[in-house]
């Protein structure tokens, strides 16, 4: 059986499972019919165009600045350091900051007028918390100013063959989100999936309607890989966007997930990359750790 | 100054910034006045009595076995290590088992007629979304037949001055608790904190109402330690409960917390644990992680 033919039998035997015979995917929902009619130019409008960079080119540090979640989800992180990134992020034009929920607000009183946006995160980052927390969750923290939200999803639940579960769970999040012109991205934390997991989980997200999926937490033992980012985009195919987070360290490695086919990278040295591709020297210090 | 009298200035000057002077501490929630006048009571109903061990004397199994909140959090935990964590519960008479709300129906449902209760976490493990999400889950896991929360505080705000917030963190969940006759845990993570911090901190959790100030998520750098026991449980007195969790690796960590003040130990070694107390020697495998 060649490559492509795997997945496709994969992406049918994982769809058997989620639905039942009489639950028809809706028009909205359904992975084989192409997901949310809407969802490539909600894409868009949230400046996800992929910018087709070819391997080997330096993108301008522009484009890369509009690819980059600049992220600090520290626990410990301060309102202090919150200000810091939410600086950062006006100067250099990234795509979001992504912070945890608590610091949304802040974030978006900040944010007002520039053309970086709110993202953060629910159910994070273990994702073992029930559908209709993250689903509360994701509600509140658009209310308080979020534009894109960046999910978990139940591994657990994944690894013991409860697809219907993961799939509701990911609904519920991609249906407030999507609701109310919000981006939805779905973790599927790579480290502890096999290869035939990582697919399967791909195949869920799409069928559940979320907008991206996305590599890591950070938080585990190994974040993204190019490895990873290709297969994810192999599966889930050109009208959804993947984001690789956790381990992008530098220029090198978040074009590497580029060429892979990211096109968003998540990042807590967005702006060592930026100085990077204008040929700058990284100065020293800035934010440590995701 | 000696140092009880620098814990009692610390205490005063936290709950000064905690209420305006038009906010009295209500009969329930005044830490000076003593919390949740059955507070006490409810420690006891729930088996948090302290053992009153002395040093050098080891336990016998059961006492031991009754403190031991047997935990497994790993988001990658399958349904059947869930099985496997409950049928150990119920052969040795732990505390409770401690898991991520996703899996709380079940082990509500597994442990049904046993002694051991279901213990889960919220907000966790990074403590930092807000307050009404904390409250949510808290309601929601409690529903699925949760008996003791242990909610991870917001040490952002907390190392931003905002102890307000904290304050208010804490007691929606601790108040979401009491009203159902539910143990409430606070996690104040102290591989985070410095000294200082971790005094504020278990003021604040006295303050708001809070059943038991614990030490660790297990996911931070670094677990329990006596020194953090001692300290912890000077700060919050007799009449709460304190639990010491993340990097308890056998009896001879464990008694080491337990005199050093901890009424309940969080450990994923739950059952080699109880070997040693028998003095068995531990069975190869079981869980491995937190």
């Amino acid at each position: 059986m060649s490559d492509n033919a795997l997945v496709e039998a994969v992406v049918r035997a994982v769809l058997q499972q989620l639905r039942a015979p009489e639950e028809a995917p809706c028009a909205c929902h359904g992975a084989t019919g192409g997901c949310c009619p809407d969802r490539f130019g909600r894409l868009v409008g949230h400046g996800a165009e992929r910018f087709g960079l070819q391997a080997g080119k330096t993108a301008y540090p522009r484009e890369i600045a509009r690819m980059i979640d600049h992220t600090l989800l520290k626990p410990d992180a301060t309102r202090s350091q919150i200000e810091t990134l939410c600086g950062e992020a006006r100067e250099h034009g990234f795509a979001t900051v992504c912070v945890n929920p608590t610091w949304v607000r802040l974030c978006a009183d900040l944010l007002r007028g520039s053309e970086t946006r709110v993202c953060t995160v629910a159910g994070f980052p273990l994702g073992a918390t029930p559908g209709s927390v993250k689903a509360f969750e994701t509600i509140r923290v658009i209310e308080d100013g979020a534009r894109e939200v960046d999910m978990v999803m139940n591994v657990g639940a994944l690894k013991s063959g409860d697809y219907r579960l993961v799939e509701r769970d990911v609904a519920g999040v991609a249906d407030a989100c999507c609701e109310r012109g919000v981006l939805s991205k779905v973790i599927i934390e790579t480290a502890l999936l096999t290869d035939d997991e990582k697919v399967k989980a791909c195949v869920i997200v799409k069928a559940a309607g979320a907008d991206f999926v996305k590599t890591s937490t950070g938080f585990a033992s190994g974040g993204a890989t190019a490895a990873d980012v290709a297969l994810m985009r192999r599966v889930v195919g050109p009208e959804m966007g993947v984001k690789a987070a956790g381990g992008v360290k530098d220029l090198k490695s978040a074009q590497a997930m580029i060429e892979a086919g990211a096109d968003r990278i998540g990042a807590s040295v967005g702006v060592k990359i930026v100085q990077e591709s204008r040929g700058q020297k990284p100065a020293a210090g800035g934010p440590t750790g995701y």
